[in-house]
């Protein structure tokens, strides 16, 4: 209550006066957020990202919020004792390991975010790849195992549940068409989403403050850039290495139609809100070139 | 520019989080917003009015905007010079200054604030009480002439508006079953439409704090008030003149089923967004005892 | 009464019986009426036109009713005491004359229409070109002011009110993207309107038989033309001065898909019922080339 | 032609003009139309009532055409050389004659209607008791095998075809939970449907001029009774014997909801528009008392 | 009851189970089935394919069906003693004849139909081509008088009923333009239906089983032809002569855009069910090649 | 394929038809399906319950699937190494236990059973009762920590995924108002699913063949009992152990306005078809007394 009061309510009328442009501009629009990083973590950024979600689906964004869920999938496996190993930073998955993690990241993580999102007065439901036959998926690499690529998306079901008024909350498992189930990476999922749906806006929160010039520098962002910057930083080898998928699933969601796409620090609080309804934003904005 | 940086980004998300519950609080609802005073003739504030409905209309509040308009009716009157009597500060309203009223009021106030609207990036259709037979009208008392009291509202053409996504502007002149056109004061017709629509609050905005204990003390404000403590002071003498009209419609209004009345300070920047989206408010909120 | 029984029921059976045809020649087609001239300003016919658009509207017939207001403009302007003067019989509007405009044609003559189709039996709705943006404007010739020359227009006003079963009235003033008011010739607001809509016809309601061969000579009227007989006669200096906008009018609304156009004669009693009910009509039908 | 130029054009719109009260009373009602005796057997006036008929759909009127078919029912029977006897004016119905009055009254004397109102530019649609399992019916009376009594009707089908804008036309057939098929007295059956529509009214097509005083003299004509005076009259015996059944079509049809019936003359060319559109109407016009 | 113990539950289950692909095969599909032959006339299967009717539309096949009623049309002409030639198995038709035929079939075939299927507990509704004005016809050859080749077909009536979840029952008399009816062949008027629905599939119910290789030879059936296939039979004169009628309106049904068209043996119990819902199916199906 | 040819297409095709009783039957009706036991853990037999399951979808019963998962969940516990005691058959269940149960059947069983509903061609949508804020709950015991008692349920996210075609598979978890987990029961939670939907009949898939007069006797089954019956039966002690909540849940759906409850023997393949569209059923059917 005392934070409350630290600003009187004139101070606050007039702030939220001042994002009356910013909501027209993001009104009835769709917009993809993937979500994962410390903002899923922390308990308290939690919190406030989905009292931000809560916040923009008042003020008519049509907010769709994908999610993967890498360190609970660790802490399942290592609860049961089951090993996994990695090829340039991806799972190798067997069959048992696709199923867990469809298990976690469905039925834990998914249903978690639902309730948190209800608790705030949010209403939301939870869905995969899998309801509906929404998202067909194909084998990424046969080394690789059951890690999938989207080969399809069926948005029926997103739609169904945007009509009656609800946040689709998204597991980013999908099934081929033999019905074997995939672990998808999260990013890929929302990029393909966003595209499938046109979506206004892609936002990916990381826990970089953006795209950087220099990797070690924190304050050198990069507020804008266009997608044919991001290919030339992936061909003259100026990203570092985590940012490089960001950048091909940035570079294809804006391909596919999205109007932008948002690299944010999800670390900052209300970093959604920042970045939508004021003035200056905080990560990098991309855009097709 | 200036002033929207005197706090940073994180301080204005936090507050506009902070407005979360009580958007949830008015989504969907409709707000009757009695237009009048200061708020209505000083332009700074007009257009912060507008802003105002703008955000609250995106923010998923049903407002109806219902207006009179004395001060511009005087001034046509004396352009035109004509002479009218009042008593008891109604004015003796003859055949022809009812027309005025009704050109003045539905071509020139109504018009204007629907401009205003529009230019604040709001949708808006303006009415009077004659489009689709809305407001019939019986009159009130013979000395007054065309003064008219309320008898019967279809809300169809407000339902037409509203759900065709328009802000519906309203002036209040009317008509009895013969075609005769009467002025409506806009306290009570802003009262009985509200009423009529089983609004959640009807707004009026005056240019006093609200109900005060002490009519020179803007300090002695009442917070809350029941309709029975209005009443009692109707009865025991203790409110000044030009409140006693308001607590009449105020006490009607929540009589037919409007839940809460609001009294508010339109000489208050953004009084409207204090009123609905902060925790405090500012005026006299009264409600059925 | 006596006038209802000079004819006895059979034969007003009969009659109604051979507007058959008619009435399903004009079943669910846009009709838009420009309503001008002495139809508008004596009483007598002003309620027969109104009775007429009753009827209309009942046996299916979508109406539009455009109106301009010049002499009751010149009234208030009089009464003012304001002087305005006129370059080629346009008036040079300032902006305070622009605002009496709108004045005038949307809160008095406006909505004192849509109280007259009340008073038979219509639901009516008034509308000016500022309601839901409907008619962006830009100024047509510096040396006139505030005279607009209409850039779009948003149908979406028009279809809301009809599709709520009322007749839309709509009062030609408009506005830029800055919030300029601006006065709009009738005749041309009329044109474009009817093109918009894609109407089956435009009827311009004239204080002449239609267009005539001789000026001078009522009965040498042109029962048809063409678009580019009305243009040839323009080339040819062979149309009276009044009538060379009115042509223009009719030219432009027939190149955006309005099917046909009546110049009438208002002075005509129930002109609009014998036009378009009636074997024979009365003005002038032009048709594209 | 030369019929039409009789009146000139203004006679014609002030008739037209004259009858908008009586279509704002009928627009949007349900009048069902027991269609029968010369009206229908007589070609000049079948048109004609087929004119009406496309009139007053255009005009609003949601008309139900329920019909018989006697004669043509006695000429396939004389036909094919089947004898039939009639008791009190009732033939016995043996289940071959039902199955041949479904014949011929379904699919003769309805589809001839249907191709008729087409033919003048309504759009139609026959449909039997049969049809959506419409008319449930029981046996009148044992003596007379398949002459049926409605024990229930579904208007669904009615309704379907009213909302896709078609007229519905009506052959009174039933059958019974069994799948019997029995021949329905068609005013018993118009009065039947009338009052599970809830209509405006009923009007029996007759060869009288409707309730008279004195069956000898078609002057003695009573313009309006209660259904209380009609009872009195079939108590006292006043009523002419083909009267009788009518008479308690009548009485049934009002105290199942139906506002007014008409009895009228169908001799008359156009009596349709006369009884409902202009002021005096021609027949016998019961309420209930 | 017998018959329904002669295999216990557990077959029973197994082989609706085994008909799941076939109707999820023509689940929401439209199915034209021409009803005619032994199937229509005999009474035992006569009911067996109105439950098959029933069946279908229950698991979400959209059935129209479409009669003729050759046996029954000749009773009638014998019953009254009417003589009519053929010429190459077509009836001279005169215009008492195109009358009896319309009688015959939209009101004695048509009726009974529809109210056998409301007895298996289907919802129908009997339409002719003269409901709606749905089939517009020309004459054929003027030395058959009044058979009709179809012009044109308007399919809303059909979808009226469809949507109101009856199943349509059509019978095959048309009208020209002057309202002249017509007798139509019901093959071809099944496949122009079919053609203007784009249908899934045309099932026309013959007393063979199939298209057959040696016409005196049952056994020699082809299961499987193309559109191309029939076209050689015709020209090389290997279809016996009842057969090329049906090979031509299956051939035109195809072109039209009907996926298939089946030619089946209406003498075997439930062929409907059979062809549609198991396994093999029994007579010739035919695609487009 | 051998297994399909065992009968030949007329005997499967006269037991298609035989169902078509049972189909009209349930055609548009809820179906509650508590699924469990061996017909969820042996993989043929689940195969054979998701094709009854689409077939039943497709004749149009509106299936809702509602599962637990008890082994499943044990499984999960052992791999992580929790122990959880149980008290009168009911899993204490700590807070870390509650959230496992939800991650086990809302993210492993719930999943897998959407996948296979979509392998054999169903749509399905898994939901549980965290989705929407669907199924409220309140602690059932404190001894028993985080098992709930259902308190409310909001049918909407239910209603959407049928009205959008998809069949709702349902994991029984639900939480409180502070946001607190549960895991249900899932024969209450279906059982209160069913009453709050007021669904035709409940079934419940159990390991036994019904109620049995000698549990130890499979053939003493009781077809057909009374909800006063199985009242009688819990007081008398004649039911074993595992049927009592059963009986208490068929008790308590049916005085909420279910119909009828199966109590069937899910062992017996394609046990829902059987009990659904034959003429015996096999189970228990309990209806209200």
């Amino acid at each position: 209550m005392g934070e409350q009061n630290e600003f009187d309510n004139a101070v606050r009328a007039k702030i939220l006066s001042h994002a009356l442009p910013h909501i027209q501009n993001y009104n009835g629009k769709v917009v993809v957020v993937k979500y994962g990083g410390n903002a899923m973590t922390e308990p308290g950024l939690q919190e406030s990202v989905m009292k931000d979600i809560a916040l923009l689906t008042l003020v008519g964004v049509k907010v769709v919020l994908v999610h993967g869920g890498g360190p609970e999938l660790d802490k399942e496996l290592k609860a049961i004792g089951k090993k996994t190993e990695k090829i340039d930073g991806l799972r190798v998955t067997d069959e048992e390991t696709a199923s867990i993690a469809q298990m976690v990241l469905a039925g834990k993580v998914n249903k978690d975010l639902v309730r948190l999102l209800q608790n705030v007065g949010a209403k939301a439901i939870g869905l995969c790849g899998l309801d509906g036959g929404m998202i067909k998926t194909k084998q990424l690499d046969p080394k690789l195992g059951f890690v999938g690529e989207i080969e399809d998306i069926d948005i029926k079901p997103i739609e169904t549940v945007f009509n009656a008024g609800y946040v689709p909350v998204i597991s980013t498992v999908g099934a081929d068409d033999e019905g074997n189930v995939y672990n998808i990476n999260a990013d890929s999922a929302a990029a393909a989403i966003a595209g499938w749906l046109k979506a206004e806006c892609l936002i990916l929160m990381t826990n970089t403050p953006g795209v950087l010039k220099d990797v070690n520098d924190e304050d050198s962002l990069y507020s804008v850039l266009t997608s044919a910057d991001l290919e030339g930083m992936i061909e003259d080898g100026s990203l570092e290495g985590g940012m490089i998928p960001k950048a091909i699933c940035t570079i294809r969601s804006l391909e596919m139609g999205v109007k932008r796409v948002f690299i944010i620090d999800g670390r900052v609080k209300q970093a959604l809100l920042i970045e939508l309804l004021t003035d200056e934003g905080l990560g990098t904005q991309v855009t097709i070139n």
